[in-house]
């Protein structure tokens, strides 16, 4: 297959030198240093995967992460379940005493906000299946009810949310998942995201999948352990990423979708002009 | 987290008990055995895969790759693309003879095909981001334009197509895919799917991300052996896997796009009472 593989590299280069112009010619304006309060490390033995907080759709969930963070919780906490197509979640083992004092917590549930007129969204033009509106807040996907006046954050590969039991109020962030298969969108509006890995989510999704029911390890031998989660603000100048990401409310943004709605690459015989809130990539880049 | 795991538990039973029930109590009218000439068996050193074939939607594409089975063309194949969120790619090595001879071969694209009146389709009642109309033919996941009189198969987690290269008509089946993230519905129209992972996508989706551009492994050392790709009709009968689906045409199907779309489950707080395309589960089971 040398043709193909040649191709499949020339169709590479096209889309990155494309890429490359657009993102490359954009003005530093249109991108944001992530907030080191709001960026956590997890430690992997395959290495780092860093998630994006997004305090302004679920503050309290997002507070009690990050004390969990700063008081250590994490650090002897592992994954503990992975399903194929759904999520990666990890936590301490129930047999931890933490772990047995963290199950009576309660934290207030953020499934949806109120619509606060002084946060942008920048509105995807297409209909979507699940949602009256969808686009892009902070860096988030999102999706807004104008009629109801409230938006929230949506399940996309990715996205991390805080597990919760039964009731609505039982999730503590204690234990957290994120997403790896395809957008589990009925989730949206009945559990609270806190953010997105914004890189190393591939470091997720390559784990074994879990032989019990809904992909929980069922021997803890098995579990993958978690060597630390820290706070960008906490590590070491030389430990900490200066990533940035493409500010979802920039020019340079609504080309980026107008470019993934419509490809240009020779490859495509029939753009299809249009495109999901879960198929709009998010651009994250080192400093340059 | 003894509680969230109970409570996971206690959710799988509960939704376990309701789909069963849904499933169990389904005539047997309503699932189809697999046809052996359209199903396929990877073998990976990990274990089966088993691909069903879509001739309504490819016929010429399948009868290639079905022509290329029987050869044993690809029992020396590898894994030879992971591309993380994307898609698993198998081939014979660009070194080999056999590759470079099928290298010029060309086999008519069939990216869609015009509606026949005869072929039921499950439509899903939601509107679809990329699509007029989404829903279900002959088991798998399609597209119509009521107005071109056109229908194709759409991209979804397992989804299994034939690589291609920039001429429409360079795909040869000498090259397959299967969707392993988010569904990548741009290509939708644009590449010939020819069926689905109906079984072992798991196999699939956990292996090593390729280095490279686009998820090529970049040394031949690090690709992922085939052991063999037969069709269930030419192994043993002590070899085949007696599967059947549930009809996409059936009164069970419909019961379970609503299940699916409205959740019983206690857990669900506000369940969304809408469903994609690629979020309703197609039920595969052993023959019982």
């Amino acid at each position: 297959m040398a043709v193909r593989w040649l191709a499949a590299a020339a169709a590479w280069c096209a889309l990155a030198a494309h890429s490359q112009d657009l993102l490359k010619d954009s003005p530093a304006a249109d991108w944001r240093a992530l907030d080191p309060d709001n960026t956590i490390y997890v430690e992997l033995p395959a290495g780092r995967v860093v998630i994006e907080l997004a305090p302004a759709f679920a503050p309290e969930n997002v507070a009690q992460v990050r004390k969990l963070v700063r008081e250590k919780y994490f650090d002897a906490s592992f994954v503990i379940r992975v399903q194929d197509n759904y999520v990666v979640q990890w936590a301490r083992p129930e047999t931890d005493e933490l772990a047995k004092k963290m199950a009576s917590v309660k934290v207030k549930p953020e499934f949806l906000r109120k619509v606060d007129p002084n946060v942008i969204f920048t509105k995807l033009p297409d209909p979507d299946t699940y949602a009256p509106e969808v686009g892009f807040s902070g860096g988030f996907a999102a999706a807004h009810d104008p009629k109801r006046g409230e938006t929230w954050l949506v399940h996309c590969y990715g996205s991390v949310g805080v597990g919760r039991d039964n009731d609505a109020d039982s999730g503590n962030g204690a234990e957290l998942y994120a997403v790896i298969g395809q957008s589990p969108r009925h989730l949206d509006r009945n559990i609270t995201l806190i953010g997105r890995v914004v890189r190393g989510i591939e470091l997720m999704s390559v784990m074994p999948r879990g032989p019990g029911a809904m992909g929980f390890y069922d021997k803890p031998a098995d579990y993958i352990p978690i060597r630390s989660v820290r706070l960008a603000a906490d590590v070491t100048p030389g430990e900490r990423l200066a990533l940035e990401a493409l500010r979802t409310d920039s020019a340079t943004f609504k080309s980026w979708i107008a470019s993934r709605a419509t490809r240009k690459e020779a490859w495509f015989k029939d753009p299809v002009g249009h495109i999901g809130v879960c198929n709009v990539p998010l651009p994250v880049r080192v400093k340059p």
